[in-house]
């Protein structure tokens, strides 16, 4: 499976008085990587929002290595795990200069508006198979 | 005009590597402030926007005096400053032990969910009025 | 082992555009959960923190049932899962009208202020002790 | 006054219920331009923390004018309005493909480690002034 690496710079904002990265803030850097590898398939998580799919996560999990700092940037590295049905599993590590720091999973299933189960349309099956090589 | 005092105790997720608040937290904890002020006209914000009526904000405004800390429990003390047609506008204390730390000022406007001013119903505009005496 | 409850009111700042919570802040809340179960024993974390204690985060998990709403007004239900030496694990249930919508699991462990591992003192250990009855 | 530009992508995370990017996250967009903004004199804040400078935030204000979105990328433009002393201030500009959605400011003072007000070396003064141009 391809990995989708980006890159992101730790704000104050991000950080709590101990110095660090406070720990829910990975689940939105987790959000950022699979943002970023949904687009690399040429078709932006919005626009599924806009076809009508969300994509809600249904568990999460975080393991902690070693703290991320102030301004450190890091690595988001993004693999999906899983795309069989209506699931998509994606998981992570954050990296700093090549170290892992964080690494985690969440997994999805895609719904309609109203949360019931969505089959994705063959078209967006292919494009999101394609990201994935 | 009434003082509307309502309690929050600063999170660890609040805080940032200075061992402070961050300063756009602030602007979180006005925002409990007015929605606990609005509550207390026995409407809630959110019947408010169940009704069709978005109260976005136009201008905030904060002095930052002494910095609130981890675990700190301060007190949000909310004043309507301004309730003519469609603008309402609140200003804030957060204090802990009685000791002003930051204040500040929110402006806002009745719209419509597509965006466009809204003159409040007189029932409405009634509950509003009750509140601040 | 004892349960601990805590509520919790949803604010406009945790929810996002799907309008529901955004799933990173159901950690905040797991915080204000354990942060709240330590304090019943008599003891805040932060006084933990000011004796040296420090208790990092090494895991943390999270499932989603169903989702919480802008204004809701949550329980937050903690338990220790597990406390011996220097491990303490968590773990949480988030519930609206007695209807579980989340539930997840934090490990920690004390440290020093340099991040190596730290025994309590038998004093706070009986502390934490008496609070699990 | 030299302007400095910087993209930044919406996140979910940073939307809330009425789908729009919640209020309080402007200041961190703030943080975000002025930290880039100082790197730019080739030297990073987090470099003048490490020399014992700190430079919190005194006053902020901020006025909305248009909504950002999710996924929307917006240039976060920052100008030093003020450097005189140990008082620095800023003021923001947010534009989404050249509109201006949301303007404001941030003053701060230069203070040590104990939060008394601290003089700027020459070097640093250097540094910052010539980042102006």
């Amino acid at each position: 499976m391809r990995a989708f690496d980006y890159e992101h710079r730790v704000t104050y904002a991000e950080t709590d008085r101990m110095g660090f990265v406070y720990y829910a803030n990975y689940l939105i850097y987790f959000e950022i990587g699979r943002t970023e590898y949904i687009r690399s398939s040429g078709m932006a998580y919005k626009d599924l929002e806009d076809m009508g799919y969300m994509l809600p996560v249904l568990e999460a999990s975080c393991k902690y290595l070693k703290p991320a700092r102030y301004d450190d940037v890091l690595t988001i590295r993004t693999t999906i795990s899983e795309f069989k049905g209506i699931r998509l599993g994606f998981s992570y590590e954050i990296l700093r200069d090549g170290i892992k720091l964080v690494e985690g999973t969440t997994d999805h299933a895609f719904v309609d508006t109203e949360g019931r189960p969505r089959k994705l349309s063959p078209e967006i099956q292919e494009k999101i198979k394609k990201a994935l090589v």
